[in-house]
């Protein structure tokens, strides 16, 4: 048979299509996807999960006249392929290929750039809003949200301003039950609770139990009662509905999964003007069976064989561990010992590897869900009350608890371990997901420790030292991927908080490391005459080790700082500072990812456009 | 008679009362507030409407093991005159006094900080899972929160985990209706029609309907009719209720100032384990008449007269203009002449001025209640749709939209002018209230144009600059208070960005300043031996004008950096940076914020403190 998808480079060739040839068109672009990221990874299940929802939103809406804005954005492969990105799609995530989120720079039909859940409800109605002050009465703004961006705090502020704009906004839930993990909290059992009837079934049946008492009264009150029954049904779907209380009208719940079915109801809800929220459910994972049944491992499973349905792993023997493992192995360690530690993540318990500590002690691991800033508060008032939280949030995520950091945790000395995963560069997500400010950032807070380790030995090191009594706001971050020792566990050593130590002896030039990035370092120093460059590591940003820094300035002519963060505000500023605050008068050179954002690509690629691989520091040793 | 709240220095001497000398307490209690107030200003009318619920909280409840967290905090004066601050009461918001906000290091009854709106539930939460491992089962957790509060992000994410954490905590709603402006939004629309309920009597209207149409059916079924009644009341009032949507069991609404009924009421919740909230009316200013009636003036009056109902104001002719107003009036200029110009504020029409543009074109401004996060995305959709949005948030707010403007704006590079009101040392808020860490937050933001003006001609002309074609994302930052000139309105002129400009000539030392401190800098140089030093306002943080500070840096021996921000990362780093990057050796002097929360007092008593007043500038003059 003729293929449908090869004869679309855009959504007017789409609306071409008859709608009985949607549901095949539907299974095309799936098996795009599988065949497409088997070979290349990316974010499977989520993109599986709205391929029908992507076919009938472009067949219906006008795309891309009516704004659409896809949460999150891993889950627009669909889209992507449908809006002239079919024979790009091979460059999926890869350096200088297309992005694996929506960008306005790509396409006109990416409305919004994301990659940071819960944004898409307050930028369509921005959107939304604008084309009513334009008088575009037609024009649609659409946000597509999963239920687990639906818990972000920020997803809520856009639905209860929703609520009293009047303009032409339209809210798809995506309701497939998950984040990466299984989605969690009240509005997820909301949800659950609405998809089955739950609340509904349970006063029908209170209903029908009453009426059965009253069986003897007239079939003139027997359709009243109906009546009345119909009122409570509709009581509850309606008026007793948490969007409707906010404002929204609420449509639902409908198969995310039946194109035609959704082709019909999108028709309809284009008459209907002002906010409007339609509940869809869908499986994430649709259509690949393996996917549909382990969707946390599914969720970006890397290279798989599309046939056997089998994730390709490399064999793991002897390659030393990623740093997340090192992290939650640890974290178990230090919880046995220590009873006042606890671990909470916001949604990112497998991401984070904290689902070792959760195997063991359950209820001592808290998932919040995707709530970065609930996460810090929360933090705050376990230590208030003597506990120890391990708050594990990946660094670009971080920046949306700021304020929390600040306000809640380190303006009241609480002992809160901040462990900042995915530090630096993190590769094939790109611009939205690399952790390059969090050095900058913590450094202003003050009361605050900021720490980066240089290998596993140090993370486990830093995470027993910030345990210990007395230690207050501390943070750690360390990189996506694997270390660089598979005998990573040392017996626990505190370290000596704002103590920095020397790696490498040598003369005439010093580098002054922080973070792994070292290792980096280290092997460029290899290539530079043995005793010529001195390499330190910092371990700490804050406090900063002044004396060690002043034994530095002494005794060398060029301190070269190396930091996997952005140039302005880290470890290269804090030596600047301590450099012109003392009249040192030795030649500063900093090494870090330029005031810049910085695109997708794999880390090595990236490290080396930043000029923080071994081989560019090497050249600038070798310059100096 | 004799005097209540004289013999109460804790509240275990309040438990002693009689339930019913409690009424006249409360009127003692209101009496000293509005005493106190008149005097020394402070956040009047939220301290009057929880009069009668601190006092019924205190008296039911084992504070401090009950754990008693109250949201922003401005609301907790009476809770602090009855926890032992009765007789240092006088010294509210005062330097080196109590704090106008609850803190830990204060007082054992205040559980946790607070003055940033919405963390009271998560960091209640957090308390109250900390008792439930404890296996603390009567410890109850309580979170005093108001319905503007209630807007913000983090509260909804705190509420989302407390439904699903079988955890003792207690959320009451403080329901006046009023952020500091009246309040807006889906939730505050649906607390109304809780309140009045608007939707139970429509469907209780609908009912009688009915009933009127079968009135010839028997007793039997009419009292069965009944009980469907009583079950469509239950269910609009608990199945159908977003916060039992959410997991927690709702109460309520109750009179918030009838204190026996309180007393009993929380009496019975105290039997009720698991989350609960308790939807409490109150009215803001309640007991002074001029304060319930306009209750936004009224919110902080400063000064006023107790027996008239006056508010003292110093007479404003030929004083110059609070730097908010000249935003106000600048803006609605600007918006006059420019038709894509729009004003968002997250609750702060009436604190930011925003309201004067309101006024004129309130289809044009959007309050969207305390929700930072929301501003700055919704401001970036309208972005995305050609408008250009004012988006005005205190310095010490914007903490909290920090991933929203790094991720929504900057990354896309979205013209949204950020209008940084507060920035700097605030006075008698303390310590979470000083916008102090902006400057350097906002440095390492790629493609953020970073500027804060000297004086109110240069904030005209910035705002003007800022909404010019193609300018980007672009951040200003003045002031709380005062400016210098009365008349301040000059014609509009563009700054050439990344541009500072000599103001005073002059040999050897060379002052560099941004923002408004600029001036304390010029009368420092008064005092000065004439020509001795030279003055120069950098305008811009980002892009540094990288030409001035070459020209700078080869003329000048010793260049001073002057701004009031933290010491970390903000110009004096950027100068350090500089520095060394180029190679230069005179010596960099670098004055600012210390790395430490600075507590409350007057603007001038802090400024002193950090040695940023035109006096300690002086003397570091002199000394070099």
């Amino acid at each position: 048979m003729e293929s449908l998808l090869e004869k679309i480079d855009s959504p007017d060739d789409l609306k071409r299509l008859p709608e009985k040839e949607l549901p095949r068109l539907c299974e095309e672009l799936r098996d795009k996807i599988i065949d497409e990221c088997a070979e290349h990874p990316g974010h499977f299940g989520a993109a599986l999960g709205v391929v029908e929802l992507t076919v009938a939103l472009h067949y219906v809406f006008d795309t891309p006249r009516d704004n659409l804005v896809w949460d999150v954005g891993h889950q627009a492969y669909a889209h992507k392929i449908l809006t002239g990105r079919r024979d790009a799609f091979h460059t999926n995530r890869q350096y200088k290929g297309i992005s694996g989120f929506p960008r306005r720079d790509e396409s006109e039909y990416d409305s919004f750039g994301t990659g940071h859940s819960s944004t898409s409800i307050s930028a369509a109605l921005g959107m939304a809003v604008a084309a009513k002050m334009n008088n575009e009465n037609e024009r649609l703004s659409v946000a597509v949200i999963g239920d687990g961006a639906m818990t972000g705090g920020l997803a809520f502020e856009g639905l209860n301003n929703a609520g009293i704009n009047n303009a032409n906004l339209l809210v798809i839930l995506n309701d497939n039950n998950m984040a990466i993990d299984p989605n969690v909290g009240g509005m997820n059992e909301y949800l659950l609770d609405i998809a089955t009837s739950r609340t509904y079934n349970k006063i029908k049946e209170d209903v029908w139990h009453l009426l059965g008492k009253v069986n003897k009264i007239s079939p003139g009150a027997r359709a009243f009662i109906q009546k009345i029954d119909n009122s409570v049904k509709s009581l509850v779907m309606k008026q007793g509905n948490l969007f409707e209380a906010l404002g929204l009208r609420y449509f639902g719940p409908v198969d995310g999964h039946d194109v035609n079915h959704l082709v019909k109801v999108l028709r309809d809800l284009k008459a209907i003007k002002g906010p409007k929220l339609l509940h869809c459910l869908t499986v994430k994972g649709r259509g690949f069976k393996q996917a549909e049944i382990d969707q946390t491992a599914w969720h970006a499973p890397g290279k798989f064989n599309k046939d056997t349905g089998e994730i390709i792993t490399t064999p793991r023997s002897n390659t030393p561990p990623r740093y997340q493992d090192v992290f939650g192995h640890t974290l178990l360690d230090l919880a046995r010992a220590n009873p006042r530690i606890v671990g909470i993540t916001p949604a990112m318990p497998t991401g984070c590897s904290m689902n070792i500590m959760m195997r063991e002690m359950p209820d001592r691991c808290f998932d919040v869900g995707i709530a970065e800033q609930h996460a810090v508060t929360f933090s705050a008032g376990l230590a208030a009350s003597g506990y120890i939280p391990f708050c594990n949030i990946y660094s670009s995520f971080m920046q949306r608890a700021y304020d929390q950091v600040i306000h809640d945790v380190a303006l009241q000395r609480l002992q809160v371990v901040f462990c900042l995963d995915r530090g630096g560069l993190t590769g094939a997500d790109g611009a939205t997901h690399h952790g390059v400010f969090d050095l900058a950032y913590l450094r202003n807070v003050p009361n605050m420790t900021v720490a980066a380790p240089l290998d596993e030995s140090e993370l486990q090191n830093m995470m027993y030292t910030a345990q210990l009594p007395g230690k207050g706001p501390f943070s750690i971050r360390y990189p996506r991927g694997n270390g660089t020792t598979a005998k990573w566990k040392t017996p626990f050593a505190e370290l000596e908080v704002g103590k920095g130590r020397l790696l490498v002896e040598g003369e005439g030039i010093a580098v002054l490391s922080i973070g792994t990035i070292g290792n980096e370092a280290m092997k460029a120093l290899k290539e530079c005459p043995p005793g010529s460059v001195a390499l330190y590591d910092a371990r700490f940003l804050k406090p900063l080790d002044e004396e060690l820094l002043h034994d530095i300035f002494r005794h060398f002519r060029v301190v070269v700082t190396v930091e996997e963060g952005t140039i302005i505000g880290g470890l290269g500023s804090a030596v600047a500072e301590f450099a012109v605050d003392h009249g040192y008068t030795a030649r500063v050179v900093r090494l870090g990812i330029p005031d810049r954002f910085v695109e997708h690509g794999t880390r090595s690629q990236l490290l080396h456009e930043c000029g923080l691989d071994a081989e560019s520091i090497y050249h600038r040793l070798r310059d100096l």
